[in-house]
């Protein structure tokens, strides 16, 4: 390795779970970090392979619960929804410290909410220049990436009905009935339809970009017989020709490493296990159908923080996250 | 048995494919049905267990390529679209022969199509007096069956959005690169987007429930990762109320022992390996949400032929199709 | 139905787990049972339908507390291992209910144990004839099966190696790390290899047979990434030729329905969803190979716990357990 | 990149398969490696993208017809088994080329084989200066390594028993009955027992340590329902504890960065997606079991090949193959 580069340190707070297990596996092969602590209350004095399994033979790391905020340059937050901000209003954490939160406690606007939201397909300028930046949702991530370049366009001018069926890993690891792999295998159910809680940010982003859109989003979230990915079909009243759309698309992302306009369709293997969002339109009659589809713990969680990550040190913006793909 | 019971004997055309299969194992256990040939040029002389392996210990019948069609009471066609048409045009048939049609051939009305549609919901009486039905698609069936309680009302006034996934037992015994085990498993893609050939069908059965409609239906088929079952997510404007419509869908399905309405929510394994429609609605604003699902080589096609052979000859309507649930 | 059949009125005590619900939904379709009550001190109150949502427009019975002996003529206990054998010696039985136990607690011969040892094909005239059996183990019975025939013949006479690989339903409704989707999904494991608490009813069946059988049964369980069936390959010094052991394999099977011997090879999907047993035998250098395979809840459990109660009734031995494979 | 390093300039003869597919993706992101042309008779002018769509974004090179040798300092041969002899009796191949042959040609000693057998833990030194490389196959590879500790230190002395259970890729990228997802989606089934073609190169490396060796090796190979990966359980006697055991496979793997042991018990998903195997060793009676297991297509195959490759070229062993384990 280049003695030259910088070395990023970093900790983990929250490692048990699922989005930090992920996070750890791409942080230790990645040339320009070293992971310095992972906490876990839950988990202090057992090995990370004890939890995480996929990491042996590649470090001896124990789970701690000490904080040792002077070592590192950049804090990850892998805690549950509600989780960080209790933290960070009971904790005082030093200036100099980046904070990365994958929890949904700041990617809202709000009054006194330094956080930028992480979609760097939105907002790349403000993260590199941000210190705290709040990681998109899973799906929020996969669906707004359907969208951007049409609000980008003032191009929403109609109701958007959206479907995305998702891997169970974006349900986390504690058991649960519709995790119990004798229910979920070979079975489809759909939850919270119309009311997620992830349409808030996406029309948030919409309306940061078109401020005039009003429409309903009709969204379907489905569960999906399958660990990894999320694979969304989005449509909408679209007026121009699918080499327009297409354009739209092309130019709005040819700055954006990850995000990948296919001509032919697609297929949710061609990005699991990367850090890729793949999208393909198709026009049909009045509608524009926009697919999407990314892995929920990588582009939608720990590969976007790391992505992040990159953006607020001044990195090459895709190192650490050239993985290959599973295909399989 | 009861000896004084109608025995109804039973031929198969183009015996080697899954819905003939499917057939072949609901035709054995029906207490009322002789299965007397299964007719397959391609496997003429063979044992039905060496293509149809679960039948191992219940039949040692070989394949034929005779039709003997003066020792049968009823005719199956599990053939590739276009070859019904083909053999009857080619072929005279009995007039004593009742025939039911799994193919695509018949479904649509034309000048001198003497074959009722056979979705015993919509058409009971019209089957029950018919010699020839075409049975439903597999896609066709799970949607008409969400729809049909509100076209019969007049209430179907805007687009009709649809989303629905299926098993690859859809697809056909024929390999193909999206039914290969390598790229299917855990993946998830859209085919036909817009413009799946059951749309027909389906329009066609919603217009003689309620002439005036006319709005799109937007239909997506996905490809799942799992064998058998289509799940369907349906939504549409509705102005009335959760309770207006369940009452709507209990009043249409009162006569009909396959089709359930349930309380809570739904999941696709309710129904795999049964000839049960199960159905859920919600209402989200003025958007009335309905889940449908079947096992579509039962409902969707086998069981519901047996379904329809049972109308026409004056049996029990549920005989022979009271199948255990897999469940798991 | 015919009206002078027998209808036997039957009740079962823990309701709500995988067994149970197998049980149930065979039981409803039973021509000849009558379901009179499902206990579940956990569920009383609710439908059974909330737990088993396969039943759905089946049955509107709910699960009790209570325990109305004098209404059926046999109890079936799906209770956890131990609680059967707490469960009688707390509270009196009448002395004319049957008693089918699928529960590990009666299964191992000792001093004042009256149950049978419930596999119908070593102990069918003894379960005739006896009002409490104790049936056997999933794994047990698809080891067994695969053996029996030899041990009758005094053929046992090396070293058995078996490997068996079991679906997730086995271990239980419960959750647990290794029943969670995320984790079980694509993955295999082995656990309590060599020591797996089967081989004591296996060795004692054995031991039955063939009195001198001594050698070790090296048993390697495996935890697959299906929900139903389990697949043993079995293999054992052998002297005689494969016509030899295929003779004795039928001779052995001939009055036996459920348990099949294929001449070609198998799979496990023949068998899914049935009471079947298929078995193929190959013969390679000395050894003979033997491959088996059942569905664990149906003939694993509550399928051989209804052909034990049919034995016990004198019922036709098929009666109720003629499923439809799910083949796919 | 550094830009002193070396860049090796690689070409691929038989590019449309799963192996070579795998060796792309890992290829494209290898800091050393320049992928120079990708040789497809059958695919010749299309994009590597419509083959393999994993690549999406990563490369614009299209398939070629042409093997411009003097280009390239090394050559893998993707082909099917068979092929590699063929291609190189008729073609020269300049003497400054290194191959890497992933087909089974070239496997076995023989008279006139220049081929060195490339199992790193094996055979590295010999590997690092050979210019002909015949990659190990799959099974051998995960069984081998699970064996070869035993077999230096001259502690094979029973028979030994293999059970191993592999992925669909494994059966390559041609549609069969066996590789239709509708028939092996929760299937199971045994091919090849006692008789694996594999079995030739495993007895060959064991007597290489070993030369006194000649027990059977008890060999059952098993069709899995998932798409990557081989898990092995072998046993056989032996006298020694469980520590000795582990002692004996730690000293052996010390210099072996892919070969780990590990103390705990293992499963499948830990090597999904990774270069490494993970072995687990347990001690019953006089039994010592060994679990094994690697993914196919990067440990059994294209992960291989590049360490391989990594070992002829003196570069760092690991470079490239710190591959993200997808762990789910």
């Amino acid at each position: 390795m280049d003695k030259n580069r910088t070395m990023i340190k970093a900790g983990i707070i929250g490692g048990a779970g699922y989005t930090a297990g992920e996070l750890i596996r791409i942080l230790l092969n990645h040339p320009q970090v070293e992971l310095v602590f992972v906490n876990s209350t839950s988990n202090a004095g057992n090995k990370l392979t004890d939890v995480h399994g996929g990491l042996l033979g590649e470090t001896d790391m124990n789970f701690t619960d000490q904080l040792p905020y002077d070592k590192i340059d950049v804090l990850f937050f892998c805690t549950a929804h509600g989780d960080t901000k209790k933290f960070l209003d009971a904790n005082d954490i030093p200036n100099h410290l980046k904070i990365i939160d994958l929890s949904t406690d700041y990617r809202h606007k709000a009054e006194g909410n330094k956080f930028v939201y992480g979609l760097p397909e939105l907002n790349k300028q403000e993260i590199k220049q941000s210190s705290y930046v709040a990681n998109p949702g899973c799906f929020a991530t996969a669906i707004q990436l359907g969208l951007l370049p049409l609000a980008k366009a003032n191009k929403l001018t109609s109701e958007i009905h959206v479907n995305a069926i998702t891997g169970s890993t974006g349900a986390g690891v504690k058991p649960s009935a519709t995790s119990h792999f004798s229910w979920r295998e070979n079975n489809i159910s759909v939850y919270k339809a119309f009311e997620h809680q992830h349409l808030t940010e996406i029309k948030q982003s919409l309306n940061q970009l078109q401020a005039n859109f009003g429409e309903d989003i009709n969204f379907i979230p489905v569960r999906g017989n399958f660990t990894r990915g999320i694979f969304v079909s989005t449509y909408l009243n679209y007026d121009g020709t699918i080499e327009d759309a297409e354009k739209l698309y092309k130019d709005y992302y040819k700055d954006s490493p990850f995000t990948i306009i296919s001509d032919k369709n697609i297929d949710l293997k061609q990005v699991v296990n990367t850090n890729k969002c793949v999208l393909h339109l198709e026009k049909h009659g009045n509608k524009l159908l926009i697919l999407s589809c990314i892995d929920n713990l990588v582009k939608g969680a720990s590969g976007q923080a790391v992505h992040n990550m990159n953006l607020i040190f001044g990195l090459e913006e895709t190192i650490g996250l050239n993985l290959k793909a599973s295909a399989f």
